[in-house]
């Protein structure tokens, strides 16, 4: 299978996997189940592996890891919100 | 920065972020959080990953890939014993 290809339905799967979780918080209006520190040391994993993506000059880990830092970003910002309203 | 170790330490990263999860979940001895449909997803997903990482010969996205995929397993084992015990 074309490796590009592969990539792209392995972030697309990946990518898609975590939308419920986002979802979730954001019907819900509660963040109480994550945690700050878990969060910032994922989205800093998730940094580099995009750096890693752009050094290696691969399109799939570029995109995938960079959506994910995306929604890693506003889970953090729902946690702000909602944390701070629930205290 | 090396790519290696940039790769090495981004897996490292993400992985760590994933145990909380695994923690709280056999800690707890409860899953009602987890989503069956979506760890399937998931582990579909990490597993291409690990496929692409072997295709593109990248021993840090293999690695992580496939340590994440051990991870999402045995939360996905969990999902099954204790959603049987609370049923």
């Amino acid at each position: 299978m074309d490796e590009n290809l592969l990539g792209i339905i392995a972030g697309a799967l990946t990518s898609v996997a975590m939308l419920p979780q986002l979802l979730k918080v954001i019907k819900n209006k509660n963040a109480e189940d994550l945690s700050w520190g878990m969060l910032m040391v994922l989205i800093s994993g998730l940094s580099l592996w995009v750096w890693y993506g752009f050094l290696k000059d691969e399109l799939p880990i570029i995109l995938s890891n960079a959506f994910a830092v995306l929604v890693n970003i506003t889970l953090l910002i729902c946690c702000i919100i909602y944390k701070k309203k629930s205290s």
